[in-house]
């Protein structure tokens, strides 16, 4: 397919190398920032463009990955009535983009992307909607040239995929990031737990994990959880987020 | 060296087969339960026992890895005040132990651990302490028998690693399960977030967390983050949990 990107981040970065690695055409890459759209165009062998003027009207499909809040006002200004344009969002109802196209689409890679980190793109679940059944089966189908993980989910179970992504992903990374200052306080190096962050994450790929749930609140120790409550004290925010959670893992284990 | 292990949980199951394999001798397996003893004890070789009564005194290391709250009391009934007599708890002072030995120490591999669930020992680092530095120092020859990453870390420091841990670990992990109660509640498949909770760890190996936080907090995209609690409005404890890790969030990117 003829694919044209709108917008430069991380997901238009991937996405773009993904479907090119797999043979299809990236005409052109926009992004505001003339700059981030030549870095991007160069590596996918694209034209570069920072107006939406300039928009190849040649295109099978247009792939807007920008901000989410950006996402409806870039639509209703893409020119082209009759072209499919999708979203890349998990949080963003198809709907959002209707003013932009009658042809229209989510196409949302479920995973956290850095540009730094390559990945391999064949075990990323993709979820798929169209506007008409047979744009759900084109999604599909070029899903699938992409990823072995391939689905049709209509916008509200989209949403509540991206919020337990939200607990699963973005959450979990703020802990970590809570646990690395909390060693760095003592000068105890964020590699010690590393290997404990790996095991966590592989158990949960094999088990469920409410089942191999461990530590003080699932062992109902209250003893070591007021301790830890003592010791974070003075920090308020990690006090919160120590005993919330810690209450509902108690909650939560028979 | 001749090991003695008081306790048949987790710890002691993959501690016991890791010395084991690196060439100690397991002389003898306690548990207060007599069947939990001999399963134990018929994979390292060893006697089973349920009777503090009948322990061997001709141990070189008696390895406590009982639950936390049973450490001290469990120590005072040791008979053999010159035996080295150490705990495999990241949360438990030494001191906890010294009603027991004159000669005590800490063995503390940082690592959550499922029986059914094999492990490789070399990766899992492990801190210890010894009431002196000679008992430090052997302890510290022992845990490099199995494993890579070794250090001595003293009992208040090793409370903060525990503390450490239980945000990036047992809090993660229950996230996931969340994640999965928000997933099933619409009939999506927990393997749809898999990947995510891998690829979110593996980042962790490399980058500094904080510096690959990704989702709507990050980004401050609140009216994301509302939808988000509309939908938790009916489960009073997820919408604490998103609303608390959302705000540090928010807080801590610039």
């Amino acid at each position: 397919m003829k694919v044209i990107l709108i917008g430069s981040g991380n997901v238009a970065t991937h996405l773009g190398g993904a479907l090119k690695a797999a043979g299809h055409d990236i005409l052109q890459v926009w992004s505001r920032n003339a700059n981030h759209a030549s870095a991007l165009a160069s590596l996918l062998s694209a034209v570069p463009i920072d107006n939406l003027d300039d928009l190849n009207d040649n295109g099978d499909i247009y792939i807007l990955s920008v901000a989410d809040d950006a996402i409806a006002d870039m639509a209703s200004d893409f020119p082209f009535k009759d072209k499919l344009l999708v979203h890349t969002s998990g949080t963003t109802e198809l709907d959002a983009i209707k003013s932009g196209s009658s042809l229209t689409g989510v196409f949302y890679p479920l995973q956290t992307f850095s540009k730094q980190k390559p990945i391999d793109f064949r075990n990323i679940p993709i979820v798929v909607e169209g506007s008409s059944e047979s744009i759900s089966s084109l999604l599909l189908s070029l899903a699938s040239d992409i990823s072995d993980k391939t689905e049709v989910v209509n916008s509200e179970k989209r949403r509540v995929l991206h919020l337990a992504a939200v607990f699963a992903c973005n959450f979990s990374n703020h802990l970590y990031a809570i646990a690395g200052e909390i060693l760095a306080e003592q000068q105890l190096n964020f590699d010690l737990i590393r290997p404990l962050i790996a095991e966590t994450a592989a158990k949960a790929q094999v088990y469920a994990p409410s089942q191999v749930q461990t530590g003080p609140a699932a062992r109902k120790d209250f003893g070591t959880m007021e301790r830890h409550l003592l010791y974070l004290e003075n920090k308020q925010e990690w006090y919160k987020i120590y005993k919330v959670l810690s209450e509902s893992i108690v909650n939560n284990t028979q």
